[in-house]
């Protein structure tokens, strides 16, 4: 288990931290004794369950091109949030919001993926937020990246994955940022998310470009100079994130 | 029905446009008999027609507020694609896309209405595509917005909207863009979108402040500098959007 | 765009037509540039946009048997009607209706095919509503079978369809016809339909004979000579149906 | 148990009746212990289970009229036909044949209902095919009339029907006709179903008018005199399930 | 048509049964035209139809293990009960009741089952309840088990079970027994199952062994005492219901 | 975090416990910090999440009854189990085993409340599991029992339940018992439960007396001689967890 606290300074914000300052991240691996990646990650109070489970073949629209493949599933257990929701499952379909978070998953993974070198095999990320408290889809992105790195890596030791060159072209990681009370802060606890005017998700590579950027304006609309400054601090926190992901992975499972 | 055509010069895009050039937009008003606003709006050869049907009174948990409500549901015609899809009707459920694009919708509405002003009323947009050629949702949002202001004009006239201030606080249009060859372009053809390195669609108000951004990266990662020129091209779309959707609605319907 | 437009005399009906009269009915070929074949029929208010989809091969249960197929869906755009309805792909589930309709415009374009000489190909007949006045159905069948026509002539020239006889065995068109206020009427608009006691949907071939007949007493029961009454009727409808048909397929597309 | 039976003397048809003949018919009233109406009634091998719950009140969009509703539920057992079926409940939704033919009973049913004299009640008609033999819709439509008859007369006992009015307005039966090698035919087992050139369900009271008529070509079209020669057909043995019906219901239950 | 009567002598019990009495059991074999197997099968008023039917192979994770499969599922008519039910079919989803009946039923009965013997065949047994009145899991097993007899006869016949040993190795068949006012009773009938503080259903082989026991405490948990009484009751019965299906399946079909 | 540790001396069994032991039991309260009760609880390797969500108010068919309501929702995250399952959420529906489970542990729950001294409370479980090694609805009942005692607790100390008699009535677990290799055995992991011939899951309440009695013969029936062996072991077993949750709850949270 890696932790990446970073002590907060003022009491401007609800948990006291500084405006570009991350939550405590944690990110533990080897969760689960089955899957081929397991990762238990924490922003803060928000926990997500990551497993990567990797199985040789792809989908049939994909069979026969030598290539992989790499898809997300993201779901919340009933009561990770403050009111009990309907289980996904009891009601017959899946949200909106469910959906699309998973989509945003499948394609953040996807873009650090050399399909080529993964071979005809299908990796999916299963991300299950066990407590919410804001930021459940950039944890679950964070977290996920890490199961994923691990399963290529048993799959590697299978010889599963027979390329010389890595499947992994990089590290992903993601942040949500927003404005609350004219403030850019990092990171948004519920608390936060909840009274913000915008609210952004942000997804960088390790080397600082953008793989997703998703800036919704709540209330009134936002500018050019808040949108610059959001994606400042966001990408400042993505550096944070990937360097905690580097450091966790160094470790031998 | 109003036209904003602009005549393309060099043969550098798949139809001849220039980079920073719109297809012919065009926004036919009162296109159905029974919707209190009905809008066929064209972006070249993507067809949306978008019906925004008035009810008195507001969605369970909104009632007693003194607010209303507005919503929007998007879907393709099977064969409004080159390949027919099958019916989500038939299939028993609605897919990501086809929620995330509602969802977007309706929050992109949402942020130019008064809801006060808008009484315990609640208007649904429906955005069918007719024909799909890129751009299906920023041209069901651009539209969308034209048939929103006439369902309000048909409620200010029959008394069922009674406040004096509008409860449209703005216009509000919406464009694609992204990167193709290296090169940035504005509002993008299927041919364009297929090919796109990176693919961003902007929301944004009349007065040039964004309500949405969404930037992903279909292939690799894109940097801060092709980020903002993006950004730049999509404001200056919406800005001509904007004034298409000005010149539209001062015909009286 | 083809009109069939015939001029009311007297003011006995609802929108001043002859008992006997049809609305204008206008057929518009080759409105989407995706479907093999594709049509906007109108009868009067009621607008159907009529696409027909040809895909190589046939059903599982079909194969080898050197036999095509044809088929089709109905659906009602949610604000096609006076009052929205709710979605069926939203609901999860198609109603008895749309079902109902579905297999009868199928069931009405079959009978016209020799499934031999269209070989092992599938043909889908996508019929959405796009505005509804009455006799959607009917509308619906008709414009289908000039997309059928197109879709047909399209396999030919990509050489698809290499038998030498006609796929197509004759024209096939629809009519509604009804009681009202005792006085038997032809093609009634919804205004009408509401009203009627008996309401009897009929399909023809071109040469006068029966694909289909489907009458319901909506109030009470009807004897004998009034339905032989609206038999008449509605042969001689189908008949001018059969007719501008003829004349909208001569036109090269 | 009542029975109608009819010899048949010449070999022309797969059970050795005549054209104009209808199989054994018998409808066996007071089935189930529970329903407040309940019949087997069986055409030949084909047996439906007809059961009328009666429950005071009517559906949300009915209260407070001062009208009753009649509505029926079809489907067949999955093992009723000679292949078995999946059921339509593990599946999760219901084919277009099975929600037709519910609104074909309910239709038939509510033509000879005073929905007045019925008062504020609902019957429901659950017709369960037992078994399946062809014709499994007109034994419906005629064994729940009678159903529904002793579920009205037990209404009045409890005095929850109380007009004077008779809530039943006439009797109504159903037979299927159709054509098979050029034959016209009344009452259509499987085997001459699946052979039949045209096939005709026809729905008519007592005094012999028509509440419903639905003809299909199944082969070629049918002509006029075609057309003519199955209603003769159908009209005469509705007569003869009428005479029955009454016989049935002269007995005390 | 069996029946294994047995004269109640004390007023102790809702119908005047002794506490160790089953009710009326008849067992009617074919009475379906189409299933190889089928059975009416009544426990006092409650009456169950069940079906078997067989089809060559086996699903396709069982594919080429030379082995057969049984399956059951089991549903209610609407108004198989006091009041009436809605369909599983119409409400799109089947319920956890319908889901562990169904399952009990087919475990029970591949319990008796050599897959070796039965070859790659494929058995459903249908069990739908006409009748409710207590019971009908029990009355369904022990139903099913003649049908499933009859069924493999069949197939022995037809040759599609060729092995010599027979595919089944010994009878099974279920009843319920449950406490009520604290008097241990055999062969609930739904008037006494609704009051029993502890209800068991028990599925014997006909040497008297188990293969299901399944006991509730409705109200106040059960001891060891109460639970070995039950168990005998049950013991008991079975193995009159294992007499009476050997009598039922003497007679030549 | 409380355990309940049995060192195993033996090397009999697949993890070198003796027949009669438990695996390593551990509860862990206080485990979200959102629900009003929440445990997680281990048997061995297998690790579920139960919370309970109390909400004022009970379903519509309590209301005004005084009465409260307990149910509980049991399901299987995807990788929790060797192979990764598919959602059932993205399946659309919930498959008969999760139907089962969750309505045996409501049931197991419901056996020890006093609904009158809850009042019109309603407390939903929630048992997900998020590590699967055998014995998963045993794990549940164990551990949701004592979310279920720290949610009526939480619920008395904000006067929600102002009953001066507690709710609860006694404590209740689980566990399972098999018969492997001719042994029976206490608590079986995944590697045992393959390979039992008889499977039994055995609620208990802490003094000893049944809630329910689940047994299935896997392969050959099980006589009584056997079936009472099972029941000692259970009984123990229960004994043994009632201990541990006693000493759980003791500890202030």
């Amino acid at each position: 288990m890696s932790t990446a606290g970073t002590a907060g300074l003022e009491g401007l914000r609800y948990d006291g931290r500084r405006p570009d300052q991350l939550r405590p991240v944690t990110i533990e691996r080897g969760w689960s004794k089955h899957a081929e990646g397991s990762v238990l990650v924490s922003f803060g109070d928000t926990r997500v369950l990551c497993t990567a489970s990797l199985t040789e073949g792809v989908p049939r629209w994909r069979k026969g091109s030598g290539e992989g493949w790499v898809t997300a599933e993201y779901a919340m257990l009933p009561r990770s949030t403050n009111t009990r929701g309907d289980r996904e499952s009891v009601r017959g379909k899946i949200g909106g919001r469910t959906h699309e978070i998973s989509r945003l998953i499948g394609r953040s993974l996807r873009a650090v993926i050399d399909f080529k070198a993964l071979g005809e095999n299908t990796i999916v990320l299963d991300c299950d937020v066990l407590q919410a408290d804001g930021g459940t889809r950039t944890a679950a992105i964070t977290g996920a990246y890490v199961a994923l790195a691990d399963a290529v890596t048993w799959a590697q030791g299978k010889r599963l994955i027979r390329s010389k060159s890595n499947p992994l072209t990089g590290t992903v990681g993601a942040v949500s940022v927003g404005i609350v009370g004219s403030v850019p802060l990092l990171d948004l606890c519920y608390e936060e998310d909840v009274r913000a005017e915008t609210d952004m998700n942000v997804v960088c590579t390790g080397d600082g470009r953008f793989v997703e950027v998703q800036g919704t304006a709540e209330g009134v609309p936002f500018d050019r100079a808040e949108l610059d400054g959001l994606l400042d601090l966001a990408v400042s926190g993505c550096a944070e994130l990937d360097q905690l992901q580097r450091e966790v992975l160094e470790v031998p499972k």
